[in-house]
């Protein structure tokens, strides 16, 4: 696969960059006979929008999403969803200076061994604007898996040394939080630390956690289509992401098997429950019924205004000095992007393990 | 997909439960030219087979490979290579406990919720002995990757509380220590800690370490197919993985920007190159040169020979103590492991790659 | 795969309905470096474009394509191309007569079967305007095919009882006929033809030949990935095929071994030859150097003028009188979707083949 | 794809050569809870078993099927079912004379061409012997099509000059012809027609008809993932198929609208049916409930023992005099090969089609 389709029965395929006329996907494989409007697609890409704190870059986008097919009179009609947001802000101008000279931490360089010569306008197809194609068809399986009793959440874990404990934690909080940090006490230190660190015109880096509920157990593949996997996989595919675990994660190194292992039990409903979560809602790549917690650590903005060593397309070592508009921090818009990876991911999944057992195809084709 | 498929254009298929008849892999998009015997692949086989040392299950089994398609007169002809280990020491009895009770943290109950019954025997499909069919195409990976100078290791980085200092490290001592932990010292420390735990009849976590050396710059592709997105999945994809991380990994979220961008200068070979790594070798999904180093965390072997809280198929809640053979520590085998998906996955991204510019494919196909 | 995605590494999406807002298709998988404009694909869809001849039906539309992505400063960049072209010409209230009946020869029932309802206006996705994408991705194929030497040629070769003769084809004429028939004095006879099937309120059906040169020996694979299991798939992929033939085709059922094996011989540049051509290019599911030779039987278009028995959606029988605009030929127009469909193919199979020889994947990696 | 995979969620994936160790197949994402045993696969291999009839080659190969995995206790298990049948009748030296000659008609050259170099024993990984892991994965494909009520059923419907009219046949005797043409009448002719052509050293071409009964109406996608277009595509990748075609097929090309199209009427029972079937089937690229009939033109055995032109490696022209055991005809042993392709292609769109309808994945995750 070249690299921008994803997913084996849900899958999406995305195009855009950041200065070129705009972005999108299309979708092919979604379900026929579910409302969808643009709204329900915007309400999605306004969380990922630019602009809206001061923690996120000055430049204004509306990213207003046109449905340009695949919807008839309300409905989804089983045939492919494009969407597509134009760009309407972008100023070429801003990025003259590093079209030549490759940006620490960015993919200029790998951009240019790969394919000769690159788009250098605000990153191209690099570009965090890259994300609206994601969000877009994220929005989509989102709408899917309501029907299904499925919800996913992400919030910021962390922001530099600033950890959500658990305990204080208030998912109805996430979007009180500029950072969208649900312990709001911690969201408010968090963010003197940050106005610090933009006075020293650095960034930060950060976690982002993803909760999954309402799964039915006995969704993903026993090998390489694990659940966690796939889902790893799709995360790991998000810019600046350097690491993903699932439940206990690193953290699993240094336990026993008996503090590990959660013990299984019945419920007064007769559902099989476990004791504890260690293993995130996954228990050999197939989900338990519990909720699939997973996290992937964002490293801080690239984008610093400080001066940086680098070389540029000569071969030439140079000093660069970054202007132009950037978040300090990418967790907050983020968090959405997360979701949206979960969400088509967790769709794909649903759909191919619907040929698990014949008892239920046979009964689907009765 | 299914689940047991993997890759794009190196795309293995394996199949095998513990106690079947065996376990093997197919490898479609194995170029022809490659000397091959069974002895390349019996080599890597070794290095994850039981019964070697006291911390892995005294089952004993040859793991002896056949090629049976796909090699003419010592060369791949470009054609499947099929490859299969006969399974010669499975003892049915010692599992019979388990056929209606869900051993805490493993799939015994996730196979059941989505195929509706399971085989028992030793995990079945989900037993460590899945992982052959891994490591045999990890083995023609690797024959490939030499071919173009790449080369792969990986080795025990932590056992419970023991992690190894980089300092410390020396590639050459993994075939030393017994856990394949290249810091001696501090592997006899960890044997010393392993032993005490195997007394309570429990297990220990940690977490492998994989360095992917020689890779020329611009291998993945920059959205969904990044080349760590690729690598996470698949590792991932290795039961008992808990979490992947690259680089500077978890780590980059207590980070700020000037800490974590790797500046760039120009060799005194003209090549580009990193003041530091903590990119771990990939820049936008994509590889810049640099060595690639990747993480994974193991959970501690979830067959502990302790009474444990379960359910049984009956939904009753009842009591299970484990018997049979069990690694009380999965690392010092799954070390190959890991390299097999990695090599896996380079290759198919290697290849992928191939047709990113049209100036080499017109000189291909000159 | 839910049906509008194509192709293994040089992937097409498509999307859009007849009436809905326009229609497109995203390409992944375009090498970088490659000379591209809108000029070059609306050459393209002017060769598929209604209301051109009195052949095709009056619907005016420009269909002027937009290239949204993927192109920097006149070359492709290897990041996703998305091309859309707008509907301008909808006139949903020609189509209301048909929301609740079944066409006969149509795809209104199987749509509605499988989906439970369907975008009735114009035929919606199963409309011929569903091609748009098809073309946009062939004619970026077409350019990648140029680079490589290979041409792919079209033509009408059979309207109704009208069969085009080897030893009167010249291909220059294919544009002169407007039954793009490059026989032109059996054009003029099938326009008679056509004309008085017209006046019947009828339709006709033929036969498009597509003649593939310059091709490399050796591509395409041995099994499941024949290059001509490939063609086949896709060139009956297009609305209204029923039959594809390679070759001596259908013939061959007739003939005996030593009327159709094609001899070898070497030729003056010391170039592999055959004296005959039977085999079609293809040997093995591999390409021989020779010309592909592939011809497709389409149907006569569905839409007629005369009443005729069907049900309706309350599944009652009924009459039907068909009005609106539609072709009454399918094949002109069908010339460059056949085109395009060969070259989508041919470019992925050339893709795919890259990785066939170890000595030639190490050169490449040098 | 490599070649040897084939399937989207059904997957399967072939291995083996005519010489070497075996063959097999790696049969990917068949559900749980079928039951199956070797001899439930070993009565369709019999049916392509070489040496029974006086029309196949006189090699005795016992073709005795051996199920290595995902089967437990007599059911499937939804793991990977890997099946092989080892080689027991290799005679090397009955090929030396081909090593370097490229035999007319056959793969020889065009392997070399991409290769390298080739197996050339036996045909390699281009002999008919491929087939037999098609036929084990279709026989799998059969006892799921079973459990849906779905039937097929193919025939040879022409030798040479020999064509079965609709009217004398009857399918119960496909297995009293020993041409597996089920006019018996013209069966006795065909057999005289063929025991001159061998007495010639020659071989004959023919038909092979395929019907699939008992469809539920709906099955297929309409873009890429046409059903016919994946029946063509799978059915072309038969060795020796030179043509599909479906329903009515190349007799479209002279027939009008108004004789092709099939009205549609409710029958008795309230079901949608089609006056007449020459659609074959499948409308707008999905079932219409109605039987699918498709037919493949398969070319005389390029195998033939007249001396013939041709060149070897070094590219010097020779004459060729095959040697060897080879079939005069290939349709008796292709009918279940064919029938095999068709059935691992409908299960596989079976499977996509379950997830077109979000009111049906929301019953079956209810």
């Amino acid at each position: 696969m070249a690299g921008s389709v994803l997913g084996e029965v849900f899958r999406i395929s995305t195009w855009g960059e950041s200065h070129g006329k705009g972005l999108g996907v299309v979708v092919d494989g979604c379900p026929a006979g579910i409302p969808l409007c643009e709204e329900d697609i915007q309400t999605y890409l306004d969380r990922r929008k630019p602009g809206e704190t001061k923690y996120s870059t000055p430049r204004k986008e509306g990213d207003e999403v046109t449905i340009l097919s695949g919807v008839f009179e309300g409905y989804t009609t089983g045939t492919p969803i494009s969407m597509m947001v134009l760009n309407t802000s972008q100023k070429s101008g801003d990025y003259s200076n590093i079209a030549e000279v490759y940006r620490p931490g960015h993919a200029d360089y790998t951009f240019d061994a790969k394919y000769g010569f690159r788009d250098y306008r605000g990153g191209g197809r690099s570009s965090g604007r890259e994300t609206i194609g994601r969000v877009a068809a994220g929005a989509i399986a989102m709408k899917i898996l309501q029907e299904l009793g499925i919800t996913i959440r992400a919030y910021t874990k962390q922001i530099g040394p600033y950890v959500c404990r658990e305990e204080a934690l208030s998912l109805e909080n996430i979007e009180k939080s500029p950072l969208r940090m649900p312990d709001l006490k911690l969201s408010a230190q968090a963010e003197d630390y940050l106005a610090e660190k933009m006075k020293d015109h650095d960034s930060v880096g950060g976690m982002i956690e993803c909760v999954i509920s309402g799964m039915p157990a006995g969704i993903g593949e026993p090998v390489f289509g694990k659940l966690d996997a796939a889902l790893a996989g799709s995360i790991f595919s998000i810019g600046a992401v350097k690491g993903v675990e699932i439940g206990a994660g690193f953290a699993v190194a240094e336990k026993c098997g008996s503090e590990n292992n959660d013990g299984f039990y019945m419920d007064a409903e007769g559902k099989v429950k476990k004791h504890t979560n260690f293993a995130g809602g996954i228990l050999g790549g197939m989900s338990d019924g519990d909720d699939i917690v997973i996290r992937a650590a964002f490293k801080p903005t690239p984008s610093i205004f400080q001066p940086q060593d680098t070389v540029n397309r000569h071969g030439e070592d140079v000093e660069i000095q970054i202007k132009g508009r950037h978040d300090p921090v990418i967790m907050p818009r983020a968090v959405v992007v997360v979701e949206s990876m979960a969400a088509v991911t967790i769709v794909d999944r649903l759909f191919v393990g619907m040929t698990s057992r014949i008892d239920k195809i046979r009964d689907f084709y009765r």
